[in-house]
């Protein structure tokens, strides 16, 4: 055996070691152990990647074990300061809380969610809890899946309750939907037309709706939307979960009910262990994303072709002129894929 | 050359000549010829299924000139009613019109919409109108395929108004909407309980939602109905058509308030035409419907696979149990794809 290739042989060794143990401070609730596990789900390094995965393999039978919860609003909705308020009252009842974010437009508008952590000062600061900085990229899928690994790592060193935020600006919702027991939606009292500009589908996602701001001169307004959505909530279908989506005003700069907003996830949680939605729902959203990571990657596959590309502005341009049916034009791409392959 | 490959040739010869004839006759108005058409486009064998390509790339120049109108509502509502008194009104108004279905669902429930032409006795003997019962099949993608080549065969043979039933109870809505310039929604005033039922997302489509039945001593209720729905869709956010859904009462039955249907519609085309939205929806549309097809191929060529399905269904029990993440068994999958390929 010459030196390379006992030198490879060891550093593999280390490798392996490394993960292990790794692992094991990880579930001892390290919380440096968990800030470079999750480094490791965050690199683009195939190394990283592989190592990433097999520090997951090691960490699921202690993940799962938790709340999670998505939080989303649009800019300005008061989210961190609501993060920071409820967040502390977590701890406060001997929760563990994380905080993680999926954000992939961040790179873009630069104003990444969580990425000034000196928004939540006390938070930061807490013992019991661990705040992560949204991950770099800029696709979903890529942000999403990070995102959802370091829920697995979060877990297994000891965090009973995961927040997950997100900016209702994107696709990003439908993302931490799935990947949440809890959706909740913070919004504003508006000057009367509450209803306005809530981007399509959010609110039949939601668990529940929360009026921030709920203080000084602005009470009463707060009052109102919130009358205003619960009558909205009633007009769409009953959920799977058989939970009956809730509304209610807070205060986050105040401190003013936060208490209600977990009593009301706690009573979510009960209600759905009870009637075995809880862990359906779980198990539901991990075949969604076994199921969304594949057909992400064969959709890749074929629209990454230099040929398909070339083909498909061809005949998109032919099928715009009524030259080609739209049925006819992806025969003959799926034929050329054929060809390539 | 022997007489078996000249009667090829001539075989070849007279199919081409055929499809050609078939093709001439239907831009003409033949309306035996449109149901030949139809009848290669439904058929599953690969020779018709190749003739009837020709026959759509022929027809396309002369198609895409009408008004399309998706019909939806829930069995009991009365679209065939509707549609029948709706189809005179418009041939009075010197329209032409066709009615086609897309109903995957109707092998299986026996109760095939637009199946028993009977129940339009007046519309059936109309020489200007056109029904077509729903194609057989139990895929949305391949009888929606079939409707809407169906629609450019239509149009081609001179129907200036296509209107595409569908009932409200599946996947099929979506369909609908996507091969249609308006869709309509119809329904029936409830007791007090309107919104209750209606399946997610089909309000959010309605271009119109049409209370039936508006006659005897059910006006009354119907006008509630409608009040209640303008309400309901208040609440959602603009169209990318600019179009603001409207509600009306009509009966069917006793032929009232038909015309202001027609008088809505008219409304939505002219309007969405001089905002270059009708001609950039059916654009939009033909993408989608090249997208869609290409995907649901890409799709279908994995899960078919043998020893996918076996190594999914592995995968899937071992992410149920917690022992492999998601993201990792469709790594594993799309490896094994990958070696089959």
């Amino acid at each position: 055996m010459n030196s390379s290739a006992s030198s490879t042989i060891k550093k593999k060794r280390r490798q392996q070691i490394d993960i292990n143990t790794l692992g094991q401070q990880l579930i001892q609730g390290n919380i440096t152990a968990l800030s470079r596990g999750i480094t490791l789900v965050e690199s683009e390094n195939s190394n990283h990647q592989q190592q990433a995965e097999q520090l997951i393999e090691y960490c699921l039978p202690h993940a799962n074990k938790s709340v999670r919860i998505g939080i989303t609003g649009v800019p300005g909705v008061g989210k961190s300061t609501f993060i920071e308020a409820f967040g502390n009252h977590l701890t406060s009842l001997n929760k563990k809380v994380a905080v993680l974010a999926v954000d992939p437009s961040s790179s873009i508008s630069k104003g990444s969610i969580l990425g000034d952590k000196t928004r939540m000062e006390d938070l930061v600061k807490n013992k019991n809890a661990f705040i992560r900085p949204s991950p770099s990229g800029d696709s979903l899928g890529g942000v999403a899946k990070k995102t959802r690994e370091s829920i697995i790592l979060c877990e297994a060193a000891g965090f009973d309750t995961i927040l997950i935020e997100t900016v209702g600006v994107g696709q990003s919702e439908t993302a931490v939907h799935s990947m949440v027991d809890f959706f909740l939606l913070l919004k504003l009292a508006g000057a009367g037309d509450e209803l306005q500009g809530i981007k399509r589908g959010i609110i039949e996602m939601a668990d529940a709706i929360i009026i921030n701001k709920a203080d000084k001169d602005n009470v009463k307004r707060a009052k109102m939307a919130k009358t205003e959505f619960q009558r909205a909530l009633h007009l769409y279908p009953p959920k799977a979960s058989e939970w009956i989506a809730k509304t209610a005003t807070c205060s986050a700069i105040e401190n003013k009910g936060i208490d209600t907003v977990w009593e009301m996830i706690s009573d979510y949680v009960s209600q759905t262990k009870a009637n075995n939605y809880f862990e359906a729902n779980r198990k539901e959203q991990n075949k969604y994303w076994l199921i969304q990571t594949i057909e992400h990657h064969l959709k890749s596959n074929f629209y990454q072709r230099k040929n398909i590309q070339n083909l498909l502005d061809e005949l998109l341009q032919k099928v715009k002129e009524g030259l080609v049916s739209p049925f006819s034009a992806a025969a003959k791409l799926l034929d050329e894929y054929k060809k390539l392959k």
